[in-house]
């Protein structure tokens, strides 16, 4: 249990988390791997592989204590610590982001909003003040904050993102169609839609074959 | 180039169009595989490799004309080919997903939104009326809609997903944070952004480490 945990099982535990809240929520006290790695499309044996660099085995014919082992999950990830959160380029995606439901659950809460569009500074979006992004490196190292949100138009996210290394965020979520790269120990989430779409448009158009 | 080309390969083909068009639009005309590597973090081999699926070899000493590359790319994966699609689920994530500019360069038009609030039903968002889920299956089948995108509460998602099947689309988008499984030969694509929230929680307390 103190090894450390190979990246793509580390991705997978999150999942499981999700299935296993939903079974808590369902009713469902025991589950064991095979059961677990059903709704996900995982094999049983990478599921116990995965689970077992952070918790003990299930019990045999019983299986793993869905409540047990969420809560190891949840633990393992630091999803009861709240972690602050800014995020700069507020557009449609950012009003998206900032109301997901997600966010507060896995502890995550975005305090402030960052933008150069003086029609936008001094304004609100869902409660929270709208600040100019010139203020962000020293909002960020004044108030500790650990994580920024980049929703900016791919011309501006790398420049974003060094400002926001500069205040000392630890980890970048960049939602700007560009890789960001980031000096320094700090780790970068690059979520680009568009490599998705492409994706999806080249499936689309093979999935009869 | 008529081999089947392995999914990560696949995966990586959106990225490298992504920096051919923005290395054209710096009026950069040739790239080799070294260059193309650094900016998204791949080794020069893999690219090479990646690459030789779907077209021929860059020029030794001068590397691959980004154009022709990227016309390349554009029609391995089909963008220029005009692609619709349906949303189900009309909230604060459909709004910035229909207001997304990718979709239209990737060929994607989101034509026709649903969800079963009465008080949607009948509105408008983004110029696009909102219909009855109801009607959903019918209007897919009746328009040969091939791509359906699921921003529905995860209660629904499953459901919806079923109903998009029936229908007849050959692709599924999925953002509800819930493993979506398609009967027949439907490509489905789930995008839970709650796992990507989980990880940027674990990274963001280990960075240090």
């Amino acid at each position: 249990m103190n090894q450390i945990i190979p990246t793509p099982s580390l991705k997978r535990l999150p999942m499981y988390y999700r299935e296993l809240i939903r079974a808590i929520d369902s009713g469902i006290r025991y589950m064991n791997s095979s059961q677990l790695g059903k709704v996900l499309g995982i094999p049983s044996t990478q599921v116990r592989k995965d689970l077992s660099y952070v918790a003990d085995q299930g019990r045999p014919g019983v299986g793993y204590n869905t409540r047990s082992l969420a809560d190891t999950l949840e633990n393992f990830l630091g999803l009861p610590q709240p972690k602050n959160a800014v995020l700069a380029g507020v557009g449609n995606l950012a009003n998206a982001l900032i109301l997901f439901p997600g966010f507060r659950h896995y502890g995550i809460h975005i305090l402030y909003l960052f933008d150069n569009d003086p029609g936008k500074i001094g304004q609100e979006l869902a409660g929270r003040p709208i600040y100019d992004i010139h203020d962000m490196a020293e909002i960020i190292h004044e108030q500790h904050i650990p994580i920024g949100i980049i929703s900016t138009p791919s011309a501006a996210a790398q420049q974003v993102a060094d400002t926001m290394i500069e205040g000392g965020v630890k980890s970048i979520w960049n939602f700007a169609p560009i890789t960001v790269h980031a000096t320094r120990n700090v780790f970068v989430l690059n979520q680009d839609l568009t490599v998705e779409m492409a994706i999806l448009s080249f499936s689309t158009l093979h999935s009869d074959e």
